[in-house]
């Protein structure tokens, strides 16, 4: 049975990700329908864009990721189908899906414009229903993407503006809070890989972050590994730096939020 | 596979969502179950009403909608079964499935009293578990809606007492607001035929909303037909007047919420 | 097919929840999945372990149960396998799992330590994600128990501090709030066996419960029992004492929370 993801901004707390299953398994009643996550906060495309890039692969080959983060519904942005090593994506064209290709070669790219696969009424509100939902029901289905619309140049597709932070000249990454989780660990868009590679550089220095007037020194390997409410970096499970307070929440602690600067320097040891 | 949606006022926070669930497998473990919602605020039984009705039809037909939003569970209250329209509803006769039959034939309307299909100990606190749940199952694996319980006359099913919004002889339309969704756009109960049937009377005016010091004139396309934070008014997702604010929340920008009246009239454009 | 069923303390808010489900996908395409409840309160193993034990018993057997409540993870905690009553629990061995045991035979208990069950590569900080969500997917593909590790000796697991309240020898009945729900109840636990057992024993008298400076007297049959906004005491869906306002939230008129005292003596009716 294939396997149909979910991804929005819509919550829980209306229908509106209740209707888009009904909608799914009206045209397929044997997809698998999962929730990924609907809590993504509202018209936050980089957001977003992080969490399907960090999360699509623990999926069976073939899923197909629906992805509504569509402050543009109604205008004439596209919404597109790609193919991206054995899984599918369908979405809006207003970079949410950009992360994924940064490292991976994408298959297939598609501008879903044929409305034989939409809802016979389309709206101008809530393409989630109406396009984005039937169109995955039907790729499920084992629909042709070349029967959805017509071919896609991988280079007009829109990208977003905060890409993975990278080593800068001094020295030091500068990185962004993505996401505070639900225990307040404050999601960054430093890749481990680029942490590893800043310490090989100096390996008789260790990495530090600064919070207010705190100070983070070192990486944990478990949360465990500082005293109770000290503050820590890990790489997270998504893979990337994460800052955190055992068995505390690390947002509050550190007044440190969504959207703020993390910047990782070396120090003495 | 039969499809069950469930519609309720539990919330997510406890177990009672995820029981009523394990009992329907329990019943039938091929039931596809769906979260329509379960957010509806606590014992708001119109609120449910309006969201049900705007949903049911997006789903497969036989589809059998729960719907548990229960302030009289335990007392005796009927519970019922209603088809219409090849979908099947099983809820507490409380008016929360009264929207369904306004323009619609009711097909079969059962009084649930039948206990060989509840569980065998039956709580007073929780029928949503050991009544709907395993009688929803029940249907779904085809039992008769007249092995469930005894026939019930149409005319004495329950009614909410706030139906759709009707054009007032002062030629305006005096609605509610029924939801304030994730965005803080307002859902009304004021249907997209009755607006349009207001200004087909009177071709060369166009509807005015007055909120507070706020003013939103003429109908928008999208939400984005507006500048960002301004106000417009819309025809939702539910096929119902919105008022929504252009990447904005509408509800704490014009300290609107549910419940509150919006009045549309009709002014030069 | 073969239900999983999932309780964590993950919220809804990020994607955890929905990878664990890709996981167990990518492993059995045939499992159904259902979340049981994701709102433990951060790292509450008490909470978490009267939740299990009043719900597991409404899914089918075989339910592979997964309990993700883990402030351990990534230190030497184990994680257990262990079959109660024909269906499965997989858990770390902090005592969320002990009040399954308290009047029931453990049939079967495993450390998990076989890698070869685990994703190939397990973090310090997911192992909901990495071990348990794996794991669970297996046991649903039928890979026998003894595969997964080592047997265990049942007396060396580990149990909660707080089990069910028993009747102290002043006669009286000393429990603890465990949970406040999404109405504001309040969540004892206080089983209805030890009322009972109280007020058989002084049959003149009834059950009393004191807050602040109210008192409620006597059990309720239904919420509607008392007049609106008044207090009672009610037997609630987890065969426990529950603490309930008709129409009204008791955690927030009476000032009562998660982790309160309460007590119930016997007083003339």
């Amino acid at each position: 049975m294939p396997v149909i993801s979910l991804l929005t901004d819509f919550g829980n707390f209306d229908e509106y990700v209740g209707v888009m299953k009904g909608v799914i398994l009206s045209i397929n009643p044997d997809a698998r329908i999962v929730d990924l996550n609907h809590w993504i906060d509202p018209q936050d495309i980089i957001q977003a864009a992080y969490l399907i890039k960090s999360s699509y692969s623990y999926f069976p080959k073939n899923t197909i990721h629906v992805v509504v983060v569509d402050p543009g519904v109604g205008t004439q942005r596209r919404i597109v189908v790609l193919k991206i090593e054995d899984h599918f994506f369908v979405a809006p064209d207003n970079g949410v899906l950009s992360l994924l290709w940064q490292n991976t070669k994408i298959e297939s790219a598609v501008n879903v414009n044929n409305s034989r696969y939409f809802l016979p009424l389309v709206s101008n509100t809530f393409h989630g229903r109406d396009i984005i939902a039937p169109v995955a029901a039907w790729i499920s289905k084992k629909v042709p993407l070349k029967s959805l619309g017509s071919q896609l140049e991988f280079s007009h597709l829109k990208s977003i503006e905060m890409p993975f932070a990278k080593i800068s000249p001094q020295n030091l990454i500068k990185g962004t809070v993505i996401s505070v989780d639900r225990f307040g660990n404050l999601l960054t868009n430093i890749e481990a890989k680029t942490i590893f590679q800043l310490c090989r550089q100096n390996t008789d220095k260790v990495p530090v972050v600064r919070l207010g007037n705190s100070c983070v020194k070192g990486l944990s390997l478990t949360y465990q590994s500082v005293p109770e409410k000290s503050g820590l970096m890990i790489i997270g499970s998504r893979n990337c730096l994460e800052v955190a307070v055992n068995r505390g929440n690390a947002s509050r602690i550190f007044n440190v939020g969504k959207k703020d600067s993390i910047v990782v320097t070396l120090e003495n040891g």
